[in-house]
């Protein structure tokens, strides 16, 4: 399907993608730079590109798809780096957890050549960042958002919305600004409160023997804590205005547990947890969504 | 090692243990008790028990060893339903997640009979209740906390402490008030917060469309929220002092986290994430505590 990838950021999300293009039979050929040597030289000698670049120029340069996976403050630069090779014909893609901003920034520097670039998200992540993590399944049967622009052509849409489903990705078009707050929502705030727990934990003086007792409850909710602090202070910080709206209404539901707790009102508890845990147990990872914007 | 099995609440917790009983041949024989008949009948289809009691005290008849699992706020009906046939060969525990307020419903109720009850908290654990989740394998390779109180014999704490080790437990013995300390903080505040921002999701108008749009993180984060609502009553109330000082430590890191969001502050973010995000990085599931009360 593609002549070459031009890969941007040799991590953990850049490498699965380039080992899924390449397992799904989508690309031929992979070049790609990262902003260490070490990670390229990495990349290229566990096979998972072809050839290192020395510049995110240079790896665009011979593409006909180029995916930018950097945290989300470096988009711009990014840009900046290779705005003389983003061209009509090169499917040019992101991989940012937060949309509006980096849209922003595509704007600013590309200008007209924004038509290309088709904002995407996919749903998928590990703990664990960098080369020697990335896996070729990371994105099968996960969820990819694409927030595009009215600048991008259909067509363009239509090919991004292709190769996604080639890798086995369930993909959802939404607005970039549906998009954030959703994403404020399940996954910004969920970080912002794993943060929040772990460091409470931490900064008392038992923290050790309260940690050596934590069971599988403990492991699964601060899962999300280990979490590179990087890309998380970038994401919260570039959705700050939708996290903080989030974080304000939690704070009230905290508040109402708290409070029921306060007067030992156990019908009261009892009845709001039910609730919660009815939802809970209905939800299932990957339904997809009932409206599309 | 034990002739007969008093189970008292047939549920996955009860259930689990008795088939792990069996598994290690610590058993022989095992008569089971639950408030509803369905249950009890359930449980000797399943062959989880070998007979039906018609009461807690039926179930306790004969047996040496008696295992307590309901929710803690039955603990103290269920002392006064068995105490005429509570004495010192009988091996008595419970299962309660918390332990000041079992220990002083036992108290209370068995008075100078309490010697023969060793408090019990196995770490272990489903967010799927019923004796149809039952697992053998539920308490392999868990910890088990003993908070055994000035009247228990050593004896039946070593009685105790053998019969987990027998079904693959690690065993850590501290006194009560230590153990509902640690577990508000690494168990019981999780789940508070768990529900809230479930609970906090659940209010908005796109909750459906958010939900649909959550990854693997979310899953894990809110894998608590789908928790008995009965069973976390109790606990929540039962240990709510403990609760709601470490609701309050962690309002106070979030804070210092929103603060830094709202003013935009991404060094200060980046280290708090970053030392939280190495600590967990470090944690393993099941280390030993350094400390032993």
């Amino acid at each position: 399907m593609f002549k070459q990838l031009g890969l941007i950021g040799c991590g953990l999300m850049g490498g699965s993608f380039a080992i899924a293009m390449r397992q799904a039979g989508l690309v031929e050929r992979i070049i790609g730079y990262s902003k260490s040597p070490s990670t390229t030289e990495r990349a290229k000698q566990m096979g998972v590109i072809d050839q290192a670049a020395e510049s995110a120029l240079l790896a665009v340069s011979g593409s006909d798809v180029v995916l930018m996976a950097v945290p989300v403050s470096a988009s711009e630069g990014t840009f900046r780096a290779i705005r003389h090779l983003v061209n009509p014909n090169v499917l040019f893609m992101d991989v940012g957890s937060t949309k509006r901003d980096v849209i922003d920034a595509a704007r600013r520097v590309l200008k007209d050549r924004v038509e290309s670039f088709i904002p995407a998200h996919p749903i998928a992540g590990k703990e664990l960042a960098g080369i020697q993590h990335a896996d070729g399944q990371l994105y099968r049967d996960r969820q990819v958002i694409l927030t595009p622009i009215p600048q991008n052509s259909p067509q363009m849409v239509e090919k991004a919305h292709a190769l996604w489903k080639g890798l086995g990705c369930h993909v959802t078009v939404m607005t970039p600004e549906a998009h954030d707050e959703a994403f404020a929502a399940v996954s910004h705030l969920p970080h912002l409160v794993a943060f929040a727990y772990f460091a409470g934990i931490l900064q008392q003086k038992a923290s050790d023997d309260f940690l050596a007792l934590a069971g599988p409850g403990f492991r699964d909710f601060t899962r999300i804590a280990a979490s590179d602090p990087t890309v998380w202070k970038d994401i919260l910080i570039a959705n700050r205005e939708e996290v903080l709206k989030q974080s304000q209404r939690f704070r009230g539901a905290l508040g109402a547990l708290e409070q029921a707790l306060r007067e030992c009102r156990g019908e009261a508890l009892e009845a709001l947890v039910r609730g919660v845990s009815q939802a809970r147990s209905q939800w299932r990872l990957g339904s997809t969504p009932r409206t599309k914007a």
